[in-house]
């Protein structure tokens, strides 16, 4: 799908010659070629490949075999055109071969601990919902990997959280149930701009025995100038500027009330 | 590294034929075969190799680019004693070739706000956390897939869960960051035992366009006593009765005090 060597790679993401070649670099390249795609072919992605690519998911680690997830696909049409309209209009999610919306669900769990005749005492805990948070990661991680595998790409969706009342009464969540990110998944389209992003030096995110709070991102900041430049976007903007934008609470998009559905819905991160 | 098929692979997750086959199949087989391993062959695996693999976490989906992770590896042999003990003394903490700490890290995203001297207001919110464990998430499970691509496994730690306040000292963590869970790479030992799990039938986990709550699940629990009688566990206790024990409270180990630790490093989740 996309053919970059692990040094080609590398060089997108660090600015900086690879320390691994050879046939482990080989295999390890198409993890490093990931990007977000927005575009795709016309080409059916078969629930047959859909099956396989769930059981992908379902085979991620899973803390306790507990499976605190679920997933939802949404392909009516019409029904495609309002969800993407309740996740900031992306033209991704209205296009999409197809859509799924990946969800905590401490549903099943409660229903299983009432068969039982078990208090789920613990269900609205921090540690609950953390555990259930990660749960559903892996598990789409893994069916993006797998999709990439056969030449099918992706596109995370966080925009699932702009409203999450309303995506609530859309898929009929029921308590316990909370969704968390959209995955768009098909084949690119054939002229599809998606570019391998640079990332943070590795001295930055990997820290060896203990954190070093005094270290800084590098030269994290100007390669993306370079970056958001190469790609048209905010001259001069650096990757500092743009996070803290992000984070000054002026830009939460409708996620300031996750706190209060996720109590609504059973969940107090108590 | 395993070399079950894809039906084969689909047989022992569902105990049902595989709607998949051919080259799909066969590409898709090895995500299918994930498991966790706990023992691990005496064979080192180089430095180069996990830079590779760091590459391929930093390349999972990161939400806007933030990247709020952290990856701490503890192989000094008197630390790793003392974190397995840290992490209920499970033995392959202690023993595998890297242990890794994935850590929840708002730090980093709050330094660069005072950098460019904007507030950070929405990092102690619901959804700055929920977004730094999917963050967490992503890039571990991305980091496992390739790990297997080159034949190395690995196992999740939830249990660096079981003492924050322990793990924050230990691996000095600055305000805003959380120890989410460990990870283990190695070569797997000769002779390990290490089943692929049964799970949930797909018809239990995706739903299509709406959610189902009255959906059940099915023969699962059916599946699960046949796969703990073969593994010498728990004689008659199936999936249910385990999992609602898992959720009843008396089993925290610890990790009651989650919510506590989370305000205390500035995470409010509000």
């Amino acid at each position: 799908m996309f053919e970059e060597s692990f040094s080609e790679a590398w060089r997108l993401r660090y600015g900086s010659d690879s320390p691994v070649d050879g046939e482990v670099g080989d295999r390890l390249a198409r993890f490093l070629t990931h990007r977000s795609v927005r575009s795709y072919a016309d080409r059916v992605v078969s629930r047959e490949v859909v099956r396989g690519l769930v059981a992908a998911a379902q085979s991620a680690a899973t803390s306790s075999n507990l499976q605190l997830w679920s997933v939802v696909s949404v392909q009516d049409p019409v029904r495609r055109e309002a969800i993407a309209l309740l996740c900031a209009d992306q033209k991704q999610v209205r296009e999409a071969p197809w859509f799924f919306a990946f969800c905590v669900d401490l549903h099943r769990l409660n229903r299983a601990a009432e068969s039982v005749g078990e208090n789920p005492a613990a269900l609205d805990t921090a540690e609950f919902y953390t555990m259930a948070v990660v749960d559903a990661a892996l598990a789409a991680e893994r069916m993006v990997s797998a999709a990439e595998s056969i030449g099918i790409a992706s596109c995370y969706i966080g925009a699932l959280r702009n409203d999450a009342f309303a995506i609530r009464e859309f898929l009929q969540l029921p308590s316990g149930c909370f969704g968390l990110f959209g995955l768009c998944l098909g084949y690119p389209a054939d002229n599809v701009k998606a570019e391998i992003k640079p990332r943070l030096g590795q001295e930055s995110v990997w820290f060896e025995e203990v954190y070093d709070s005094e270290r800084g991102i590098g030269d994290f900041d100007e390669r993306m100038v370079a970056f958001y430049e190469s790609q048209g976007m905010n001259p001069g903007v650096n990757w500092s500027m743009r996070s803290a934008r992000r984070v000054n609470g002026e830009q939460m998009t409708g996620r300031e009330v996750i706190k209060q559905f996720l109590a609504e819905q059973g969940l107090d991160l108590r």
